[in-house]
């Protein structure tokens, strides 16, 4: 069959019935959907497809190479910083609630002597995400220009920005999976993240791969899959990859939200900050150096003498960003708060990460179609984490929002994600295991 | 759960994830459908979805009505003729190849005394459309006015018309399910006929439910369940219905295309034609004729009687066709041909509807997009019917076209789907099986 006898029906087709692609008919579907001659209600049923049939490894793979070539791969191998190639690396997580590790954890890999290419995501449901975290600081843009990516990745250490023209077919295709339900699906997952991140041009990649009740994938079996077949789909591409299994059955820290999520994040960056947080950073950051090739640097150093501090607000003041906001209590202001309090004496049970991240979705921290603003300063604020004592009225929650008209919404979807009971929950590793290529 | 709290992610996932959907939530989506409020790309993940998940009786017979009452359902029921009411009676065909029973069918119900307001379609796929094939006919229309097929079934026993404004959820459905390869779903078939003969106000339905490689459902079992379910929507929206069960392995009569179809049928109306199709033609007659409780009459005695062509002929000059193509030899002419002949004396083996309706596809006769003209001229000549004697060099087919270059695609679609051996094919009754109430 040559390229020009393929049809989108056909297509669709082979994949309803259970059979696999070609890699010929997935070359030629991702390049005729990025340039519109197949029509979003195509890909749509084609996703569907996929969601419900699956596809091999094979068929990923392929899928991912076609998503990368649908635009420019970046390529930074020729930077020199003091003479030598830059020790390129980058991490990224699947997505939790409370996630804000990219903001502490980028620094500290800078502070180290790694130079991260980030090309980071908007909020995903009741996922956020990192750049509507960061541009809660006045100033900050993501929209940076490859000239100036290059430039900062020199001289700083890193750039976070936005995927933009990187992998134009996923781009498409995440959007359309976001408003078809076709968002929780292994392969579809997979490609997504490793067709930005292979495009991005880092060389070594860490995921973070999560697991439990507020991730997309909600089973330890499902995650691992995820993990090896995006491990595998770095090395294929010529990154050094490897992935943790985390646990995100509880949000990550104190803070959901936006501009909370990076107050906590300075906290952490300031040699504090919750110790769950802590414990990820290091363990990431850990990885991304080693996976980069670089050794007897002490990345929990950085966070003790300060040097990973000033690697964030270089990186924000090159990135635009007001460095006045960083101060304690410059971030946007908290217009409405509700507090939840204890119902009785007794210790903090369970906290749902679900529950809390559609909760701080309703507060106005995520978005409910492509395109709308978010609040900065919606969230949520954890007061006491599970295990600890608790005291009846004392406050456990503070939800924050602009627009008080949502409050009823999020009291109802965080109503049954928590308790107050006599005994502590059984503690859970936060990270569960370590999967290597 | 109230209207308002309905969203199209989440229709889809209960749906994707096996789940039944509630009245509620298949009002809502059929309504924001039709009025632009959910996109193309959600309902076609949607209808994948329900493509591999299927759906209960309840929530086809929900989906129906919601399409029913998309737009206006038609009353022709205080319409008198020798003031007595109208005897309202359709007939239904799951598409089929060859299949122009309905041309010669409505005269002879017309000549009987009966009422038949007909909503036609358009060829879909590899299957013929009545409208095609009549406005092969100079001058027929099939846009009518409300009033004036009013006035036609009062005054004539007939209209044929486009489905227009009837059902129009269904009319963006079945175009959305052409192009994102959904067309062979069992709910989705039920759903997509009844609404349309529901809405367009008759009393009585026949349906002529396909099965064999030349209809959308293959199996014997899936349109005996197809059968049963539109049987089952007629009833409970106040229909007579009963449908028979027939078979579409090889193409009905001598004829595949569009003018060469009504030619074919012109010969019916005139006593002659294959026996295949007068077979059909009668058994769906007496079916309609005892539907709609005229007894007395023998559709046969019209064939012979010539009341049967001189309603054809009316009824065609009530929607505009020019009475004088109707001569032999007065239908669009043929332009280009090949013929295909006998490699070797023997019988005539079977002859695949599928492989008949594609070539007649490839010669121009069908669509690939939707709104593209087909072509009038186009189509295919079967000379020897499975089981007659053949000699080495006669003509067995000849293929017609326009554009001489859709020859070669054409000859492939045809190739294997014929053979010339020892033994006669083995005999298929053409009626299987007759469905009622």
């Amino acid at each position: 069959m040559t390229a020009t006898t393929f049809d989108a029906p056909t297509v669709i087709r082979t994949k309803r019935d259970g059979g696999a692609l070609s890699d010929a008919a997935i070359d030629w579907v991702i390049d005729a959907y990025t340039h519109g001659r197949v029509a979003d209600e195509q890909m749509s049923a084609l996703l569907m497809a996929v969601f419900l049939r699956g596809m091999t490894n094979a068929e990923i793979a392929r899928w991912t190479a076609a998503m990368v070539a649908s635009g420019q791969r970046m390529d930074f191998s020729h930077l020199r910083r003091d003479g030598k190639p830059l020790a390129l690396v980058d991490k990224h997580s699947t997505g939790g609630v409370g996630d804000k590790i990219t903001i502490p954890l980028v620094p500290v890999v800078m502070a180290c002597g790694g130079a991260v290419p980030q090309a980071a995501g908007r909020g995903l449901g009741h996922t956020g995400g990192t750049l509507d975290k960061l541009e809660s600081i006045p100033g900050f843009t993501a929209e940076l220009s490859r000239n100036h990516i290059r430039q900062q990745l020199r001289d700083l250490g890193a750039a976070i920005f936005a995927a933009g023209e990187l992998a134009p077919a996923d781009r498409k295709i995440y959007a359309l999976r976001d408003v078809t339900g076709t968002t929780e699906s292994l392969p579809l997952i997979a490609s997504s993240v490793m067709s930005k991140k292979i495009a991005e041009g880092t060389r070594a990649l860490v995921l973070d791969t999560k697991v439990g009740s507020g991730a997309f994938l909600k089973t330890e079996a499902e995650a691992r899959e995820l993990a090896r077949t995006m491990v595998d789909l770095g090395v294929a591409h010529g990154l050094t990859t490897r992935a943790l299994l985390t646990d995100m059955n509880t949000p990550l820290g104190r803070a959901v939200g936006n501009a909370v999520e990076v107050a906590e994040s300075l906290e952490v960056l300031a040699g504090g900050g919750p110790a769950d947080v802590v414990e990820l950073t290091l363990a990431l950051a850990e990885e991304m150096l080693d996976a980069a090739g670089l050794d007897g640097v002490d990345p929990a150093q950085t966070l003790r003498d300060g040097t990973a501090m000033d690697s964030f607000r270089a990186l924000v003041a090159a990135q635009g960003g007001d460095l006045a906001a960083l101060s304690a209590g410059a971030l946007p202001i908290v217009t409405h708060s509700e507090t939840i309090t204890a119902p009785r004496d007794g210790t903090m049970g369970n906290i749902d990460a679900m529950a809390v991240g559609l909760a701080v979705w309703r507060l106005g921290a995520g978005r409910s179609f492509p395109g709308e603003r978010v609040q900065s300063g919606a969230g949520l604020l954890i007061h006491r984490r599970p295990g600890d004592p608790v005291v009846a009225g004392q406050a456990l929650f503070t939800l924050i929002t602009e627009t008080p008209e949502r409050f009823e919404a999020a009291m109802a979807e965080l109503d049954g994600g928590w308790t107050v009971g006599d005994a502590a929950p059984a503690q859970r590793p936060l990270i569960i295991d370590r999967i290597n290529a």
